[in-house]
């Protein structure tokens, strides 16, 4: 046995509460190291041969160096003492907090080598601090819009200088083209047609450029896209027609045109919003810097979010938008730079004005530390995207490493974080999908079929399902394309037909999701997604030649496709397919 | 290299601000397996070959599968990302986010294997989030006091039928002996002299028992010991001696006597206070319990700290001891059964009332999940107590496990919490560590010289020091013994000069560790406090026979003993000596 590869923490990813009764208790081990491992568990109060239970753990994830175990229990008086048997061989070990102990089992019962001191703990479940994000995240598909490019609805408000809205506009850093919250409205029929049910719009408070990432005043719509009125109008419409909305937080920094950081520019030392941001010596320089900035923007001064005023002016906006206007739901930029004192004072406000409002942290690193039910629902899900990415997209991974990773990041989080988890394989920040894929619509929709089969909720980027393409910042972020002509029907047709699979099984929402095979050097994946209801097993060739597919199978199981009349039957419990180079299969189980 | 031993996590007990300015960056591999571990670290904004720095990181723990190495860096951003670099022999293998990769150094610049966004990442060291335990901690030594057997200050208080105070009284589960806080203020002078800088209260509050853990009212004296004025005099009288005062917060559970609790046994389900309990059904039933409890005891109803009104209360009661009294601690009862939101509030409040206040919380099983700088400032450290007993009193593990246990406890947590943590030998809930060694003197001493001489705050259980017996509760809830004829006045005076020899050298409190000596099969350990001041070389051996101990050491350095005539000198390069049976030898190295 490799000890040195078994890892467990209590209180953590590790061991958390899933629901109020329902505890989650993982343990890592090396690949393919143990015949057998189980956990070993009882009250922590009442802890003896007698009262305790042995619970199989399975391999619920893997990568290229552990297998990680994993068993749900449910203790009655909602407290835990626990321990893990290890087996391989005629060897069984087992592992509590003071070590590992080479052991024997009494038959039928369990080796009495320890004593409850030196037991693994969960102290007590309490609910209150359950991880529990909203239930309709799970069943939501996310659609990006950047208000600027979405749509001119009222040219009223159209900024002067304004450029064409054509199939090829030209997108600059600092040009406009007149999208505002009108036209978002007048597409509803739109995205509810697509199937859409959450917008995720990037900031929309006044600011000063056409980004707005740039905040000058969080209350406030932006002039050139509407007003307060006409934003509450929009969420209500939406709301209508079964679309939730969620707005974006930029609490990091403020814009240079904030009103307090003018009066700092100004007023210098003696501003009385001098505290309101980092400041190291008067006046403000920029070579070097002496305050605190987004990257190394000058324009863009961080927030001190440990001041009072500070706090309660951005808590308050939290609230607002929330409360009065009716949003759904922030999505937080730069939330790792954020204290996280200051995060949890948010959830506080943002769940007492509606506990079903969605909190998703903007974190491309590891963000198991903001993922206790504390501060965030989730994370914008970028391991994911890259591993999506580099296998079906850039061609650049195997379908081992492929596994490997998206398997960490189920180990990385508890389950619920993962099942809340926001997968994005674009956005304003990046190259168009399609861009991505050098133009070949066919990688492109391997990627959105997995997202859109995968753990998650997808979030597609306004026009990829039209055919958009674009590089990095600006060129992500031409007009919509809202010209029939231009627009790309089967790739829409794609996207709306994979919506509504989604949706109409819960199997692909909240369903067990496992690899059936991804082998070292395999240009194949199959992966089964189920619940009590349904089973799919979707087969994808990433590779530029056609494969054929083994799959050890039940005897006496059939399968139809999905989008298609082939259907297969599994012989000498063996399931046989041939797929094509750049194919995916989506096959239902038959009952 | 076994990649599978290496573990690190970011943003935990691995990667953490220690200060507004440092961060500390762990990582674990397996023992003896690498030549070298750096950290390659730069701006996260600015990762390229140029900019990044590589810092060499040291083993500062190490147990019997792992070494664990550590390196602080002060990032000019207070922003930072990174990766780790392997090497052994002619293998050079960089990891970060994305996995290991086999890379090659660029002479004097590092290896361009990966982009910045895989990297590691502390994104920004926010100082409100800090953990920062009172500096007067590291400082403390500690007095535990059981109010009911301490003295008789007040004779009018005593309860009658309080049996007679004398050396050989026997205590039961429920008999009284007539201690209060009279008889506290009276023995000021004692805990003076023997250099008692801080006491640990048990309850005192009114409650039923000898004990008092079963609250009757949290704002209240208990009548037997005097009342809340007597206790501001206590506190008063005790800080002009510089001595500071903890108390011990009971809040997971009431007593039986406890007015809400009795009013939901009288009314039940219309019972105003019903939803101050975890209750499932009426009327109250013991068998089978139909409502929360600690352990399984009816008597002590679990509250349900979710309760606004009972949030109110103990939080209020939380203020009133530390602002209106003065304490300057609570140590929380039960700790790890109370809801984590709670304990952020009780942080917030308690440190309003006293920024400099203590927050200790009683747990026994790793605490990691409460000491990340919001909630608690350490734990009672009972690994170490464990680690202690087994090893010097017991005779029961070798010097390998005992430095392996010792160093697992030191990674299990960020330094401040270990700098910070209570570190008992015994208590009012074990046997007394005299009783514990057999009645060996020689064993406890070890213990004791031991525990006075590691990193965090010793806590002497009160009596130990005169040499005071007893098994397991009731019995080592003993009067204490002011009968100067019955005091063992070695033992006082071995503490004294113990606690003296702490006080005076900061090494001893504030200093680095590092075991010099601990090897499989030992009954022998070496190690090394030392501070920019003074270095000391403690050498104990816990076996029964003699011992020689030799240790690779500089050329030219020579030793004194502390509290003795003896000398040392390094000869070849060698420190010699000779250890009696259970001695302990403290050398201070000369300039």
């Amino acid at each position: 046995m490799l000890l040195e590869a078994v890892y467990h923490q209590p209180k953590s990813q590790y061991a958390y509460a899933y629901d109020n009764e329902t505890l989650h208790i993982r343990v890592r081990t090396g690949r393919g190291d143990m015949d057998r491992v189980s956990i070993v568990w009882g009250d922590k109060y009442h802890f003896t041969e007698d009262t305790v239970t042995t619970t199989d753990m399975y391999i619920f994830a893997q990568d290229e160096l552990f297998d990680y175990y994993q068993a749900e229990v449910k203790p009655p008086f909602r407290r835990f003492a626990y321990a893990f048997r290890f087996e391989k061989g005629s060897r069984t070990v087992f592992w509590n907090e003071t070590g590992f102990t080479e052991g024997k089992l009494a038959s039928g019962g369990v080796g009495m080598l320890w004593s409850p001191s030196g037991m693994f703990e969960f102290p007590f479940l309490n609910e209150t601090d359950v991880a529990r994000p909203p239930e309709w995240v799970k069943d939501a598909v996310f659609y990006q819009i950047f208000p600027e490019r979405f749509e001119n609805g009222d040219p009223s408000l159209t900024p002067e200088g304004a450029e064409a809205w054509t199939p090829d506009a030209v997108p600059q850093r600092d040009n406009f083209f007149g999208g505002d919250l009108q036209g978002v409205i007048n597409r509803l029929d739109y995205l509810q047609d697509l199937g859409i049910t959450c917008i995720y719009f990037t900031p929309f408070f006044e600011a000063y450029s056409n980004h707005k990432y740039d905040t000058i005043d969080y209350l406030k719509v932006d002039p050139q896209f509407g007003d307060n009125e006409k934003a509450k109008e929009l969420v209500e419409k939406a709301h209508e027609k079964g679309i939730r909305v969620m707005l974006d937080a930029v609490f990091n920094h403020s814009g240079y045109y904030f009103p307090p950081f003018q009066d700092v520019l100004k007023h210098g030392k003696y501003s009385r919003f001098r505290d309101w941001f980092h400041i190291r010596s008067y006046p403000l320089a920029n070579d070097p810097l002496n305050y605190d900035t987004f990257g190394f923007v000058p324009e863009m001064p961080k927030l001190n979010t440990e001041h009072p005023e500070v706090k309660a002016y951005l808590l308050e906006t939290a609230r607002y938008w929330i409360e009065d206007i009716g949003a759904d739901g922030w999505r937080l930029d730069v939330a790792n730079e954020v204290d996280h004192r200051f995060w949890r004072e948010f959830r506080d406000v943002v769940k007492t004005a509606n506990p079903d409002a969605y909190i998703l942290g903007e974190i491309w690193h590891n963000s198991l530390a903001w993922l206790g039910g504390d501060q965030f629902d989730a994370v914008m899900n970028y391991p994911v995207t890259n591993s999506i990415l580099d296998f079906f997209v850039k061609d650049e991974i195997d379908a081992e490493n492929f596994m490997g990773r998206l398997d960490a990041i189920q180990v990385s989080y508890p389950k619920q974080a993962n099942e809340a988890a926001f997968n994005l394989l674009d956005s304003h920040d990046t190259p168009r999908l399609l861009t991505i894929a050098d133009g070949n619509k066919k990688r492109m929709k391997l990627a959105a079929l997995f997202q859109l089969t995968f753990t998650g909720a997808p979030c597609i980027y306004y026009g990829d399902e039209v055919g958009m393409d674009g590089g990095a910042d600006p060129g992500c972020r031409k007009p919509m394309i809202w010209d029939e002509t231009a627009q790309d029907h089967d790739l829409f047709g794609f996207y709306k037909d994979m919506i509504a699979l989604r949706k109409e099984n819960r199997a692909f929402r909240d369903g067990s999701f496992q690899f059936l095979s991804a082998e070292k050097g395999a240009d194949t994946v199959v992966y089964e997604r189920s619940d009590e209801k349904n089973r799919f097993v979707i087969l994808m060739n990433k590779g530029s030649r056609r494969q054929k597919v083994r799959l050890a199978d039940e005897a006496g199981r059939t399968y139809e496709e999905v989008f298609g009349s082939r259907s297969a039957e599994v012989k000498n419990r063996r399931l046989d397919w041939t797929l094509e180079p750049l194919e995916a299969v989506i096959l239902k189980q038959k009952d």
